[in-house]
């Protein structure tokens, strides 16, 4: 059975969308994720004319030769357009394979470990009331866990906050958007949000917070420390990951649990937080840190260090990571719990899907392979539209993370 | 999918096996290993008194959930009985899940990372003389590594040495035979064989040696260095690996490769090794690890620190086993090296299996699950004999490891 | 003075119990535990089928040599079922060998480094007043420290807690009962248990909690930094101790003393924990860690690194057990505590002894050898029964460490 | 002064080369080499479609921003796609800046430490005599310095050795050529080659060898021991340096010189390599690791920690890449070695340059800025043609590094 096709389809049905589409000489098709938000495009160069050229003929069973021969092949390792191209063929290869199988694709990662995958929502508002009143409309939906972010006192205008609440985009804009930020503003006001949120939703709600890399290590200590009474779930991206040690000084002052992980694209990028056990959950997705087969390694290093999976799942990721990422995490013995940002109604009809929330949880679907299509008629009628993600200064001009 | 049906079946082919076969009630069967070697009857009840009550009615498909119910849900976790019979569970369902998919096993692994699994046999010898003489079998049956045991001068009995060459089997006696050691003697005469063998065969074979856990670290340190001009493949077992700080002294002095492995029976027990890059092949087995989902974490974190895998492979792991690791073999991206024991023909009809031999590689075939199975009417046709391990003891009466 | 025969004694006055029963040439009669719950025929077979063959017409006093010889002669060392088989001859031959003395098996380990063994008792419950009324009526019979364990409010059944309180026992069910766990439930409610106990007992009283391997590193830190108000004895169990790593999280965070060991079988097995000093008791059993001369061992190597003993004494562990710990208990310099969980009548009928309770001590008293026997009569009325400890599951059925 | 213009030009003048060229408002022309050799297309459209729209109409003089704006603004930083583009952006604006000045550039990098820039050559040849030959002719050039890369017997093809030896090209086909590896007759044979070359040569010639990723930690410390006695400059890439630990088993074994960093793409990929001295030359390029700004960094790191520069310079680096790392070698205090493969007639031809070779140094030149430019017209002359590197394989079909 070898790949006979291979189409890499660009579509924006209210955002941007990278698909690689793999047929084999039988027919089988399989999918695969291919998105950077913000860098769409040159992922789809670096499949269209480096990848497929290469793909065609080859062996479609051979997963791990055709990730070894991406990886090792390439010269040129790692990095978010790298894994990213090499991710959508390995998940379109585990698609093929789980249809040829006859089973979902869980099955042939051990089977079911738990009924149902956890997710969180984003609860986001301009003020600690509007957050309030979004993390109400969750646990009315059914959620378990939600992610706290809120407008900061002071600055004009800050991530994860819109007025386009269920379906926000931060990717708002050709050229990027450029935000203000204040580490001072936001230190002082955010174990506000949290004592508000305790009081108001009781201890059983899991509650998150998303820092966004940017505060230095002995600030996200300190904010761990300080929202310490509210028992936080997890404080997400509290630094930079580029240099780990950052981490020991965080872990080293507060209990607040730590995730880390979106902005990760190999094992060798986390394999020191995981090792040392600097975090608590480690957050790639299957479409940045190079498919299913790479994804269950770290998930796998992970375990064996007291490490949880906390699967990225914004909506930059499409629906065929999302169902790629069902299938890892109702598998694995060490889940955590999953992002969840619904696609908008434009997105899930190009991407017809078996997935589905009940009761708060995911079900990743009884279909062969990973359940999940792209619907290429669809997709044509929805060209690819420039959008960037926003930037971040200080008051004084200075970049900063965003 | 259920588990209608768990049989634990004892044979002894020539030498003891424990086998367990699973049905469910769509009638698909998998078979696992579940020897070990002198200890046959305590897996056995561990597995007939305790697991298979457990199994009955369980959806087959669930691997991962079934390995940690059974590792967790034991309360007393780790050592080879329990994680023998675990392995033997884990085995099991994926021969059934491989032929529910319709798939050799080591397509749901990933599929092929390489066309042949390289095997080393066995050269026994009282002297030099004839190990070479072995040698020279193995290298015109199309070997590309051999390993080398020679009786050491002075000394009445060695292990790995005895005048039943291909089929040599270690556990000889109902109550274990007593060898005699002598560190000194073994470490001045070592050297002298490899450097015949190199002389005689040349810098294109594979050389390797088993040590047995016989040495301390400095001694190990000591023969790694006597060693080096000869250029071994690997040198197995130097220590006891119990204390795994043991192996950085030889580490430090030496650059002969280690391998490391056949007695542990968890990640958690090399963990330490592979980290520290302290070994460079892990030669866990399938039977004895946990079974195929086990030991392909064992693999991966390896494969992470640059630790090739070495599956150990001698008489006492059965066809049932031998195929299961080949699957293993043939798929993860770090194979070193497989062991290759032939079985006697009398094994081979209890075990009717589908993996051949040819050209210095072994192959798993094509058959849908592991290609293996147990005729169990041969198999109630050699009922259990007991047989032991031999001891080792230094001249004044010590106690050694054998 | 030879071994003449032996004899593997199963029987079930209430719950099951694995004996070996030694005796010699001479008629001296020697008996050790080997009951692993759960995994009692495991043992058994062990025992009966590759250990039995062996030990008849040893030497009896060679008790070193034939724990080497057990121990470095099956090749495949470690894990409980090993262990266990170990302990029960090691600690059979210490019974004899106390018997052809004269004396108490403690004055062979050294003699009396106190008058008496502090024990703790298990105060369960399912409400906050039901536990402190146990608490109550342990320290209404003399005990100066006891163990809290409380319903978790929201949890339909929680380990450690029960209707039946003196003699409870979690072995409840053939096939396993499956429980519910809730980490954040569990997190939000045990410092109230623990200031309200402080609060009606006063700072005298020594308070204990058992984790029961439930958390992780990070959660665990947390918990221990939420009770140091409370002033616990110890904090026994907070991670799986397979991954030695992870107790430096916790021992960075808090200054809640730390226990650890039940699950423990070999001093490797801890090495690193106590080299360490990530914990400051370490809790293994004369049955699950090799016997009297293993676990002395491990006594010396904590006694090292200011770390104390505090052995398990669950009523798993047989009279034979507990009469062999107290023998340690009494002797050893780093003595802690000693758990006890009263057997019940039946169970004591079977295990005729001379330890008894009195003023919150345990005494091992003064016959030869242990001073605890067997009743082979009695032992034969209350046949083996299946029973298993039971599992935990999360609210999406993820399995948990129970 | 801003940007007014941004080009990307894709030329093939018998390889591909990648161009950013801008344009500020008062006609200034900058440029910057964008080449991933085998890769080119994804940086192209990174640039293009992502980079050229954002960098419209900011300030030229603003390097540091701009870097900053394009790192942290991507939000998915490091790798080599992504820190290609950057460094075309930031290598084009210090040339703009240097033409402001009305100065070469190393003379904003703090001007003039030394009098040329040491060079070293590749020699290549099927056999050791073909080698020395080669070498014989840099000799005779002035080449103070030498790599040796000889073909391995027994194996067809060897990476570094072609027929065509001054202007060789690994990227010699649109789809991989696959070659084949044998470690042991690798380690085997290069000893020799070196053993040759010093007797030939006497001490005074600096010999390089590059291992190309292909060994473990140990088989690289083994070689490094073996080569001792013949005096290497340096042993370039002995392993994939993905986890750095590695380095550390080498290091302990040999004091041959190692050299890492042509794959490196950022200051976080060889902290570790350089903070703990595992290395003794840093060798990552302009193009690749994020422009002057960043290398600058990297070698100011080394500086500290005792790490000379070894700037990669083979001919998928355009003349604009070498012409920027010529003014940071003249110009930093920490200067090693330099890599210089000519550039074809053709390639010089699209790309007019003032750096010259003289006595075995090259020279930068004086004029303002880099003193390189792009000749539009004639790379207008030489489309694209996929290109790819070779895979490399072992004799079973298992991928190996390249």
């Amino acid at each position: 059975m070898r790949i006979a096709d291979a189409r890499v389809i660009v579509t924006c049905p209210g955002r941007n969308f990278v698909t690689l589409k793999l047929v084999t000489d039988d027919g089988v098709t399989g999918v695969g994720d291919a998105t950077l938000n913000g860098r769409e495009l040159a992922v789809a160069a670096y499949l269209r004319d480096h990848v497929v050229p290469v793909l065609l003929g080859r062996e479609a069973h051979r997963i791990e030769d055709t990730w070894q021969y991406l990886f090792q092949g390439a010269y040129w390792r790692r990095g978010p357009v790298t894994m990213t191209a090499i991710a959508a063929v390995d998940t379109a290869l585990w698609d093929i394979k789980g249809k040829v199988a006859g089973l979902p694709v869980y099955q042939l990662l051990g089977g079911r470990s738990r009924e149902g995958v956890t997710v969180y929502g984003h609860a986001n508002g301009e003020t600690v009331d509007d957050v309030l009143a979004e993390v109400g409309r969750f646990t009315e939906l059914g959620y378990r866990a939600v992610r706290l972010q809120c407008g900061v006192p002071g600055l004009s205008s800050t991530y994860g906050v819109s007025g386009d609440r269920m379906f926000y985009e931060p990717a708002d804009a050709a050229v990027p958007t450029e935000n203000q930020w204040s580490t001072a503003a936001y230190l002082d006001f955010v174990p506000t949000l949290f004592r508000r949120a305790r009081e108001e939703f009781g201890p059983g709600l899991a509650l998150l917070h998303d820092v966004h890399h940017r505060l230095t290590p002995i600030e996200a200590a300190r904010l761990g420390r300080a929202l310490e009474p509210h028992g936080l779930f997890w404080l997400e991206d509290p630094v930079p990951a580029d240099l780990q040690e950052g981490f020991r000084l965080i872990r080293g002052h507060t209990t607040t649990p730590i995730a880390v992980g979106e902005v990760i694209n190999t094992i060798w990028d986390c394999a020191g937080l995981i090792r040392e056990q600097l975090i608590d959950f480690i957050r790639c997705s299957v479409v940045h840190a190079g498919g299913i087969t790479h994804l269950r390694r770290i998930f796998d290093l992970a375990a064996l260090h007291h490490v949880r999976s906390g699967s990225h799942g914004a909506t930059d990721l499409s629906p065929v990571c999302l169902a790629a990422a069902l299938h890892l995490d109702i598998s694995i013995p060490n889940f955590g719990l999953q992002e969840y940002m619904r696609h908008t109604a434009e997105t899930d009809a190009v991407f017809p899907h078996g997935y589905h929330f009940a009761d708060g949880y995911l079900h990743p679907g009884e279909e062969p392979g990973l359940g999940v299509d792209i619907d290429e008629d669809a997709a044509a009628r929805h060209p690819y539209r420039p959008a960037s993600l926003p930037v971040n200064r200080l008051a004084d001009g200075t970049m900063h993370p965003w």
